[in-house]
């Protein structure tokens, strides 16, 4: 029985938005309304011939290794570099999130952003001290930090520059990681900033704690007592392991859902004090310059935000049939509350399926069955959190933030910060996918 | 003043069991009894001093890479191997859960154990078939299945044979690596058993169901239809990226709570039949000897189960004074629900506190602080799932299953399988840790 015979037999899906979107409800059950929705391009009668042996079952394999590495066809699963020859300047490496799935974002492809390269530190000799307005200043060593109770939590990083190729007024042709590959999401595990601020002292006079790093940047920022009390930690393990160097090993705050930055990595001091410090980066990089020439001060939140990642550039639809759209959600604010899909561009717009546990600021993973009828599609993605914040539409977004008067090529010099406005993507009648404004 | 000066300031922590064992209370609310306790031995008035600048902070930094590697000063946090010359015999690769924290473990040091080397397959060519008792055979490409909607969970997945070393009648001078590195936990995502299954249209009268691998060893498992249906997938993602080579390329069956080999690496079949296929690895090796000669035939449940990996054999305490206790508990039958622990080889008990969301047949960390009085301690963890099961106390699990005459020094010649009993690490008067049963 061949392909077309089935899905001549399936019944019709409970179509819920235009172009294909399917209701979330055929994921439910035991999944027979999928089944019937679905006549995936993989059903074939050939299954029923007997299967051949290909090389790899004919001879005895490879020997294992003390820390293993993907398989050599996954070899384009890489980050990408904007300073891959290491000159004295700052260096990204994004995440490729059209390459991932699921939530955790595996730790030798978390983003990283280093101003003064990656500094090669010595644990036993690093230390972390908190002095200023304490009653008794701390020194501490990661083997001494790892004496404390540690929490562990899922939480996503993201620079506050992620997504800055959006303020262009013309779509880029770049990926997804291309775009939004400044945001990552791992489990974390460390002591709370609390604990040891306790144990420190803190005046209640302090309003601020400077956090600076050990990197030939000395990298600071200012982070609000009440943030450090609410829910930030000095991280020693990522993923299970200690951090990554690029990720501040030995040891790094994390701010959960603020800007990246002020996640300071290599964490050498904190400082307790009465005003910000207005370090290099808060006066100048992080204040983000408005339509009028105001600036933003202190806009530490990371907003509620969401992109498709399956399908997007860099991916094409072989032919007509069932597809999963699917993508990453996340809020600064807490977690995530509902994500909605467009294939029309967002004409009509159909609920997604939201995927395992939701953590409270840090990526959720939505799916919506589709049935893509080869005709032209433009995808979008739009996310509420548990506060109700929801993703301004691009138009809106743009009356608040503006966007540069010509495209520019290279995204270090796009002026502005913090997009969590929609992603679009098309998909043209070859299924060739392209970023589009809509 | 001086760190002898502060902990006469604290006062008396709330002990909650004998060897000073602190009630989790402690770690309620902003840290404040927590920091009265502790007086970790970081703490010195030195931190008042400038902060010294090392070579790091001096210099500009490294290059980042595509896929970043840990710091070179973590070279011993590998995975230990078995067969590292690559002899024709199976080969083991051991998690090392004394040098990790958190949940997560990274795909790296994900154990793994292959019968006949690592496959090197070539993710175009493989093809997974579904085929036998069922109305439409069906063939997949690692592409195909990507389509479906994809759901998303963390599992650990044990090795039956994991904690072998436990049957010996002395305790062998293993670390928690040694004696407990074949279990890990991931997030893994994939499809649904049973939406493979229900698209194939499998005969209501067919119970089982034959896995089998592309490996040179055509490694195969009856899986019972009742389990696939329940929580089954076939997983292409492990913790956000592809399979790692040793853990299935491109694809693998994951069958939450069972026993590790039924997790069928590179998945190529999946035969739906009435009676399981009685394979070489269930008839014999998975078919435990129990004392008065009968065997277990057919089961798959890894039962709940907690270990300390925090202190544990291979650190030692270098002071008296405060430290946490901490580990991992799972259970092959849903959630965590309890973890006990004691510092005086069971005399007394207190509650460890959970960290983090509690996952249905996953790794959950449990921390209980301690205040070391420098005289010798035996530290064990016992656990409870949610379905109110109970880890054996040891004397009651060797009179059901048996231990081993003499003390064997491979791990591999044991004959026993499914040890969940407790583990016990003695502390001696100079802070030394050893493996001794309690």
């Amino acid at each position: 029985m061949g392909k077309s015979e089935r899905r001549g037999r399936a019944p019709s899906p409970d179509f819920v938005a235009g172009n294909g979107l399917i209701n979330r409800r055929a994921l439910l059950g035991q999944g027979i309304a999928l089944a019937g929705a679905a006549g995936v391009g993989g059903v074939t009668g050939a299954a029923a011939e007997p299967l051949k042996d290909e090389a790899w079952s004919l001879e005895f394999g490879s020997v294992m290794q003390p820390r293993e590495a993907p398989s050599r066809f996954e070899k384009d699963v890489v980050r990408t570099l904007s300073n891959p020859k290491g000159e004295f300047r700052n260096s990204h490496a994004r995440t490729p999130h059209h390459l991932l799935n699921g939530t955790v974002t595996p730790n030798p492809l978390h983003f990283a952003i280093n101003h003064a390269g990656v500094p090669d530190i010595d644990p036993a000799k690093h230390k972390l001290v908190i002095h200023g307005m304490v009653r008794q200043p701390l020194e501490f060593t990661l083997e001494t930090l790892a004496r404390y109770p540690l929490v562990t939590r899922m939480a996503f990083v993201e620079c506050a520059g992620n997504s800055a190729p959006m303020f262009s007024n013309a779509p880029m042709q770049l990926t997804a990681q291309g775009i939004h590959g400044l945001v990552s999401n791992s489990e974390w595990s460390g002591v709370p900033l609390s604990v040891l601020l306790d144990e420190a002292g803190i005046d209640p006079t302090s309003k601020w704690v400077i956090a600076e790093g050990a990197d030939a940047h000395f990298l600071a920022r200012s982070i609000p007592v009440k943030k450090a009390y609410d829910d930030a930690m000095v991280a020693i393990y990522q993923n299970g392991e200690h951090l990554m160097p690029a990720n501040g090993y030995p040891m790094r705050l994390l701010v959960p859902g603020y800007q990246g930055n002020m996640n300071v990595k290599f964490l050498r001091r904190l400082k307790a004090i009465e005003q910000p410090a207005m370090t290099f980066f808060e006066s100048k990089t992080y204040s983000q310059i408005l339509p009028g020439g105001k600036t933003y001060r202190f806009n530490f939140l990371m907003q509620v935000k969401s992109f498709i990642t399956h399908p997007s550039l860099g991916h094409s639809l072989k032919e007509p049939g069932f597809y999963t759209i699917s993508g990453v959600a996340y809020s600064g604010t807490g977690r995530i509350a509902k994500v909605m899909v467009s294939a029309d561009g967002g004409k009509s717009w159909g609920e997604a399926a939201l995927r395992g546990p939701i953590h409270d600021k840090a990526f959720t993973r939505f799916v919506m069955p589709w049935r893509w009828d080869g005709q032209p599609a433009i995808l979008q993605s739009r996310a509420w959190d548990e506060a109700g914040n929801v993703q301004p539409l691009r138009a809106e977004f743009v009356a608040m933030r503006g966007e540069t008067k010509q495209p520019v090529t290279n995204p270090l010099l796009f002026p502005n910060q913090h997009y969590n406005s929609l992603t679009s993507w098309s998909i043209d009648g070859k299924g060739e996918v392209k970023h589009v404004y809509a």
